[in-house]
């Protein structure tokens, strides 16, 4: 791990991060080395931390460490996080903010093939989405919500949570965005209130024209497809939400193959 | 600073608080080396840690642990942060979890007399207080709102701003809860869907019958008194809210007088 360039696996207690979650992550799957979609990854850790009211990041340092850290990192998951830095007790920002870069590399998740090929179970998380238009689509270190909504079951059939928000319309799964498909086109939801604005989810607009509008659990049960995504699983079908089965459609089957060409050529 | 019973001042980069804000706080007055309001602290730390589905603290560990902290601390701020702990990457909890335990002791911060006396400016902020049923009333690491909020000033003539929910309801200050007074009788917000449950705010509560109820700006413009309330600051009456004038008034009055014999008796 490296916290401002120096290979250290600690924090001040001090920090913003650990005092108020005052600041930011990215995941990024690291491929034979390559972190891949990492112009993106960074873009968005840019303009977050500009929404955060944090200096000014600067990139090609950013760059330039993860470059070293994972020229030997085979696949990986390579994890960026970026906070407000040390400053005294209360909410107020520092009058001199010096940001907090941490990178860490972790084992890239070892998941079933049939994630890819058959597709997922996925339940109805009880937890809410709170509505914070302040706060909506940044991946900052506020994340109780998801860790309440994932801690609701164990059961190891299960790989992903479908989280509402406080009005009943669909958002996104704990840790993923979602899709879905009926009579050829795709949906997903608008995350102006609530929710992570993905990496995937990005590049999937780029692919295809995606409706961003609100839905509830009714237009789920009558979908053609579903599928749910982050930068670490790539793309899994929903073949199973609460009681209704989804076949692997062609929408998904695509979308995935298109990855997988998109990741090689990066 | 003592974390799980040592000195140290750092914290491991992957404790759940730094990688996800998972976890609370309390911030105690401490004068002349007494903690104040110690019990009603342990409690809320006891009765959310059991809401964030942590293991039971063991409070009198944290008792003895406070004790040994403050015994020379004069007057000062003790702040307990506790954590999920170490966990992988990922939402999901750790099967076993063992939490962290930080506790730290900070100056105490050094008010104008006249905060207490003539009462302080406070203003109106922009960001709202998103809904969320399942994290509202606990005092958590998740504090990106407040944060937020504190940032839309730098003026040192105004001391609190004061929040709003996603529905307009006045809720409370970004470090204070908020009570006003009309024709005697004394109201503050109900925090069922946002905000922090105060030991202050519950400690008034038990001084006299308090009104719990939706409440927008129009009414604390026709407030008689307004005051805001936390356990390191006190109480301290509002006398300028945006364009709005008011007396330090009787009710606010009282609290102050009562607040400070509560605190010389424990």
């Amino acid at each position: 791990m490296l916290v401002n360039g120096k290979l250290q696996d600690t924090i001040a207690i001090m920090d913003r991060g650990f005092q108020y979650g005052d600041g930011l992550f990215e995941t990024i799957e690291v491929r034979a080395n390559q972190p891949i979609f990492l112009e993106q990854h960074l873009q968005r850790l840019n303009n977050d931390s500009q929404r955060l009211l944090l200096p000014k990041l600067n990139l090609d340092l950013l760059r330039s460490e993860i470059s070293e850290l994972c020229q030997n990192a085979g696949n990986a998951v390579l994890k960026i996080i970026v906070t407000r830095g040390e400053g005294g007790r209360g909410y107020r920002q520092p009058e001199n903010i010096e940001p907090t870069r941490v990178l860490s590399l972790h084992p890239f998740p070892d998941y079933p093939k049939n994630y890819y090929t058959d597709g997922i179970v996925a339940r109805v998380c009880n937890a809410r989405l709170g509505l914070n238009p302040t706060l909506s689509g940044m991946k900052h270190l506020n994340r109780l919500e998801q860790i309440m909504a994932r801690a609701e079951w164990n059961d190891a059939a299960i790989q992903e949570g479908i989280m509402l928000d406080f009005n009943e319309r669909v958002i996104e799964g704990t840790m993923t965005n979602l899709f879905y498909a009926k009579n050829g086109e795709l949906f997903t939801a608008s995350l102006n209130l609530c929710g992570i604005a993905g990496i995937l989810r990005g590049w999937i607009f780029e692919q295809m024209r995606v409706n961003e509008q609100d839905f509830f659990l009714d237009d789920l049960r009558e979908a053609d497809e579903i599928f749910v995504c982050n930068s670490v699983i790539g793309i899994w079908a929903v073949r199973e939400l609460e009681k209704c089965r989804y076949t692997v459609g062609k929408i998904t089957r695509q979308l995935q193959l298109a990855l997988e060409v998109a990741k090689y050529h990066v």
